[in-house]
């Protein structure tokens, strides 16, 4: 099986240094608009070959596999439409999994979405790793008239690199990353704005500690990764995150109410406790 | 030196290891309501002995520690105003300080607040360890008419375990601590809530990973705790709680604005880089 990889940052570098060492591919030819990421993409092994061009490196390939950001996929496929092997099966990587799966069936395409739960702070090639996706959930999306071959070679592929593949409608999908990962994200970049933002904050930001690190954790991650998810999945957040700021007026309004709180507080920790108990030891259908 | 330590639980206890490892204190006597965690204070050295009161613990102590819930030090400073040994200076270890200060004053009690920024997810005495404290912020609040020796002692206490001391008002550090350490946990907590809650949390649950696990991680706090720092600093955390309701619903109107978008998460991610660069560097007046 030939494999065409476009895009070489975080998580397309650490597919392609996975998939090369598990030897599931004859060869993965790469592309990157960053002529850096592409050339390190080539020392780091993480392709055999690098191509002039998305179109040249997809043009021998069974299967593409789309790294880029989500915004980018919708001229890519149109672009990579006419170009593909027949029978070629184009998957990709990206955090949402609705819109791509549209631009892909408007494009023609056989497309199977992929979304390795895995991430880091860091980007690019040089934050790639081997072993970023190994253990991790690898969500894959089909449409109900997705050849069921499709959906099995992306599924060999995720186990073929040590993750474990969960199959999802796109739109389940969806609202599953807005609730355990956009809107987390979102509720930690407000965070940062609303206290470093306050005049008083120079005093504050030597007395900030573990607890605000973690809690702003993600707010650090990728702006343009998460515009991007923003503009493909806002039906999905925005219910969530208006939610959230009612449940956040709603504790403000009972800041002295002690049964209150004491509910409130009792049953996040016990909900989230069970989740981490539970973390891992998932049965995955 | 006598040491009187009330309240055996992780900062207490973690305080008393401390101190008696650093050989600050002449004798330590310690109270706790929960015998077992008394019990294992004396076991593990926390304390020289332990009292079988609270008034029998602060008999003889020239510094009086408490490390009980906040709540708890109305009452307790009332009770033992008249048994302490005159001049005997009292502190605590509270989250919170604007409230224990004016209940100090009011039973005319020489007082000096004391706030080690540290802690854990874990509670009471078995969780209590030697170096918990060590190189933590130490806030130490005093009013306009503490006298200058109970501060300095104080604070020799803060260096003597190898914390860094930190002179605030008393306000000053309630408004502090909220921002930092308070609303963030009550945004974790929210999160929890709205995402569990949800009828296809189950569905969800497999696929939350390290950004949920981190972005929530301060909901697994202890709940009266955080129970006893609403009740006693509402005033701090409502407007920031609110202005944190209206930077989620502005960007839930912003969704679909990419400009908006770009602007927010970049600001966000370059002031919270900001801090974690400059974290345990920042000087200390």
């Amino acid at each position: 099986m030939n494999v065409g990889l476009i895009g070489l940052g975080l998580i397309g570098g650490s597919l392609g240094l996975a998939l090369r060492a598990a030897g599931l591919a004859t060869r993965v030819v790469g592309y990157d608009r960053s002529a850096a990421d592409l050339k390190l993409a080539v020392e780091r092994g993480a392709i055999d070959r690098a191509a002039g061009s998305a179109a040249e490196a997809v043009a021998d390939a069974d299967l593409v596999v789309l790294a880029t950001p989500v915004l980018a996929m919708q001229g890519l496929l149109a672009e990579l439409a006419p170009v593909l092997k027949p029978g070629a099966v184009v998957t990709d990587l990206a955090s949402t999994k609705a819109a791509v799966t549209g631009w892909a069936a408007e494009a023609g395409i056989t497309f199977v979405g992929g979304h390795p739960m895995a991430g880091s702070e860091k980007s690019g090639m040089a934050a790639a790793r081997l072993n970023l996706l190994r253990g991790a959930v690898y969500i894959i999306t089909a449409s109900p008239d997705t050849p069921v071959s499709a959906v099995d070679l992306v599924e060999r592929l995720a186990r073929g690199i040590g993750a474990r593949p969960l199959r999802m409608a796109p739109e389940a999908h969806d609202r599953a990353v807005a609730a355990v990962s956009h809107v987390p994200f979102l509720a930690s970049t407000a965070i940062v704005r609303v206290t470093t933002h306050a005049e008083e904050w120079d005093g504050w930001a030597p007395i900030a500690s573990t607890g605000y690190r973690d809690a702003t954790r993600l707010a650090s991650g990728d702006p343009a990764m998460y515009r991007d998810i923003c503009l493909t999945n806002g039906a999905a957040i925005a219910p969530m995150l208006r939610d959230l700021a009612q449940e956040l007026e709603r504790i403000a309004a009972g800041l002295e109410d002690r049964g209150l709180l004491d509910e409130l507080f009792t049953d996040a920790r016990d909900r989230r406790d069970a989740w981490v108990q539970g973390q891992g030891s998932f049965r995955l259908p």
